[in-house]
């Protein structure tokens, strides 16, 4: 599974998740068995990265919906699915851990220019 | 699909989902289409419950591990789900919505003093 870090603050890493839909992954640098371990102000600013991904994800690709998920049951770290959901998408109503609907073919925007507008975008989130 | 209503305030309304593990699910009470839309101090808030939710779970149920999601793909309405997963639940380590590992049979402790717990729990969360 390639990974590709798209952007990093000294609190979080941002991955690319390679799928056939955007798919990011929010890691906290330091390790946390669970969401509620974190401390307050890193649970703030998940929240308010979360929002900013989602937001840029919404503008570029205009998917039909968003879907976030933390799991981390196969290595019980926490970290953050943020994935851009598209009608003709493969597993679509389903999520994308669901039953495959079909064989899609998707035909998106490129990926750069998404990910340099989030880049700009998370630094702002980041500073304020 | 029976949903009794566990908890509520102003602003949210957490029901339970019937399932084999305990497994709640958090609405805002008004309607977002995704979880970017809502104003930010509800977004904190949010947080704040899921985040005082698993906690409950986690001290309750001593599970493997809590998943939370938000998929929202069939009814576009934002919500989230809190689930406590166990080693020996029937789709561990997938998530719930993905392929049946086992079929379990669970032996895990009463759900009344849990969602009674959580009640006080929660008001306090909404007060603060």
């Amino acid at each position: 599974m390639t990974e590709e870090t798209i952007w990093k603050d000294g609190d979080f890493r941002l991955v690319r998740h390679e799928s056939e839909i955007p798919w990011l992954i929010l890691h906290p640098k330091a390790e946390y068995r669970e969401f509620s371990r974190m401390p307050r102000a890193l649970r703030i600013r998940t929240m308010d990265l979360l929002a900013a991904i989602e937001e840029e994800m919404l503008a570029y690709y205009r998917p039909e919906k968003i879907n976030i998920a933390s799991f981390g049951n196969y290595l019980p770290r926490q970290h953050w699915h943020i994935m851009a959901r598209f009608r003709e998408d493969s597993y679509f109503p389903e999520p994308m851990w669901g039953t495959r609907q079909r064989e899609a073919q998707l035909d998106l925007p490129p990926f750069a220019p998404f990910a340099e507008a989030l880049r700009v975008r998370l630094d702002a989130v980041s500073l304020s």
